[in-house]
């Protein structure tokens, strides 16, 4: 009998109702003859309200506490759960992360999944239970409960479904799947119905809203497909998987634009070798993020002119470093705000060609002029005047035919 | 080095606020050089807040997951308690019961503890670590999370301390201590300094409201000493011991009352074997708690008036029964409601004769009217009209000189 692991969000588990209903969707593939394991969040808000507990306990509460803390909240979650299923008369129990156990490695606030004892949960789902297992958390080798760092639950999910070689992960959460560009901004974006793992990496930015990009790439590296749905309304999601499992790949599949970018500019650096990274160097001590990074030799061949982009909160800070380190040496710095990042992402366009040409006509038929451009193997992205973004992603949506998109 | 167990309430940790006065609390005694451990409730509320959700999912919510969702609330206080101690500089952490463990049996939500693994709790002592133990829980041998259904967190303490032989176990609450009546009902009620556990079981209508009666019988099997004390005001409480450890003792050292008490009469009851069997059996039957119960031969010598008290709110049900049961013959049914049970309570009458007639002519002097008598080898009940109840505290509380105790 196949196995399927279900993990459900803060929100879909957020109030006694929404509990109801997961619930029922447990029980509909329970029905379907799948051996069922579930995940799940805390009910959403509970975590935070933790964390505000520890903060007015210290302002540098243990981390180790913070872990015994935040974890009540999964725990609350899962014994809801699956006191609904046995009173809907299944066999089902929580399981926590010691009881399993799910064994991890690292520091409390930021373990890592290694190891899922599987024997007593394989045993259980063979007896026909359905196991609630505490998503967000494990056990070090301490015996000690510690959370998971990045990709929470989802992590958790995609973790359990590697062990136990489960058919699917599927991840239910507040939004329908993902789109091919962020619904909020374009109401003419369409949902996705199968996407590949490199294409939902490099939209993180759209991604982050649905699945954390780390735990897309654990999923990518242990072969797990995910589906991406949404536990209120009853509709297909978005299938994340490989690529060879995607049989009309689309030249583009999504596009995404970025928000608070802002534009660095230094005129006229010394062209010699170390010269890029006695500028990224310092930047990097200081958390500052640097995203797309453009250099060109200058007309006499002794200078170069370098560009790269930055969130726009780190700008003044950035002007500060340059500023303030002697060893970078340079005529003019520039500094732009206001400017938006557009990439378009597909697998196809590794075998089409042509695609730059159609994204950079496609802008300059409405006047949008390209100030960065960088690639990838599946993306394409440019820097634009930020108050462009919409007009751009209107022209990309419909130049890719993504508009009407089945 | 000696052992305390520091028990706290749930009102006692029921803010941040107070959880740092919690804090401060077991500092004194480590800084006292003690070897401390350290027993939490559930913040106030959380628990009840819980079990209402419980509800709301299933009217039949799981005794097992009960469980589960419950313990959290402990788990959270617990990591609170210890993260403030390490914020002011000391080494803690909070000890689940599973981690210790503390091992029970019993059903789920009614669980007893059976063992309690010292090892790792006494090495970390020895390293001067300050454990903070989750109460009102364990596991049972099948590794799940049980709930320990009476005493609660106190029973946890109290078990705590017999298996770590504690010198003493403190119980923080918020009440002052014992008193030698209720204050609520007289204001010139004393606070007990020293009290014997029999006593205590004796008085369990003002204990209730201190401790349950189940945990007070554990400290007296295992001879533990216990404090009774509020964490909100710094006063020694009242110190719950055994007799031989009582050098002074108190003639009368408690009076209690009750509240909600109705009295019932058979009239003319044929006297032969098995007839108060006949009456009583359907009572238990229904939960009936029957509580004084006096029993006269009539004049004739053939029938007998049986005379009992129950709680006000069962007595519809106790007039159905004995109307309605066939094998109950009786010439005439007497109800009462408005009665009120008073009794004084002391291990020192035991060597003291008199102290009955003491009681009742200090009630006649109040012109008080005496309908049940009972006694027990440290106490002496009678039952009066509901509304002379003040006036017979007063007086009883004067006569046993309780009101200029020390």
């Amino acid at each position: 009998m196949k196995i399927v692991v279900l993990k459900f969000g803060g929100t879909s588990v957020g109030t006694i109702k929404k509990i109801k209903k997961v619930a029922d969707i447990i029980t509909e593939y329970k029905n379907k003859k799948y051996r069922v394991i579930v995940v799940s969040s805390a009910m959403s808000g509970v975590t935070n309200e933790l964390i505000k507990k520890s903060f007015e306990i210290s302002d540098n509460f243990s981390s180790s506490e913070h872990d015994v803390l935040v974890s009540s909240g999964e725990q609350v979650a899962c014994s809801l759960i699956a006191g609904r299923l046995i009173h809907k008369g299944y066999r089902s129990r929580s399981w926590l992360s010691w009881q399993v156990p799910i064994l991890t490695a690292g520091s409390h606030k930021n373990s890592r999944i290694n190891q899922i004892n599987k024997n007593k949960i394989m045993k259980y789902l063979k007896e026909g239970g359905i196991p609630i297992i505490t998503g967000f958390q494990g056990v070090n080798k301490e015996n000690r409960i510690t959370t998971i760092g990045r990709g929470g639950s989802d992590a958790s999910a995609i973790m359990i479904a590697k062990f136990f070689n489960a058919e699917r992960c599927i991840i239910y959460t507040d939004v329908e799947g993902v789109f091919t560009t962020d619904p909020n901004k374009l109401t003419r974006a369409k949902k996705i119905k199968v996407i590949s793992y490199e294409e939902m990496l490099e939209m993180a930015s759209l991604g982050a809203k649905v699945m954390q990009p780390v735990s897309i790439q654990d999923a990518r590296l242990n072969r797990i497909d995910i589906e991406v749905k949404s536990s209120f309304i009853k509709k297909p999601g978005t299938l994340i998987t490989k690529r060879s499992n995607i049989i009309n790949n689309k030249i583009v599949t999504g596009i995404t634009s970025t928000q608070n970018d802002s534009k660095v500019s230094l005129i006229g650096v010394k062209d010699k070798p170390g010269v890029a990274a006695s500028i990224f160097k310092p930047l990097s001590k200081n958390s500052i993020n640097v995203d797309m990074v453009v250099q060109n030799i200058s007309a006499n061949g002794k200078e170069t002119d370098l560009t790269f982009t930055i969130k726009t909160e780190d700008l003044n800070k950035t002007k500060k470093i340059i500023q303030q380190n002697k060893s970078i040496k340079f005529r003019k710095l520039i500094l732009k705000k206001n400017v938006s990042k557009i990439s378009v992402i597909g697998v196809g366009m590794i075998a089409t060609p042509g695609v730059t040409f159609r994204m950079f006509q496609a802008l300059a038929n409405k006047k949008i002029n390209i100030q960065v451009i960088s690639t990838s193997e599946i993306k394409i992205s440019v820097l634009i005047d930020k108050k462009n973004t919409k007009k751009a992603l209107v022209a990309l949506h419909k130049e890719f035919k993504l508009d009407n998109r089945k």
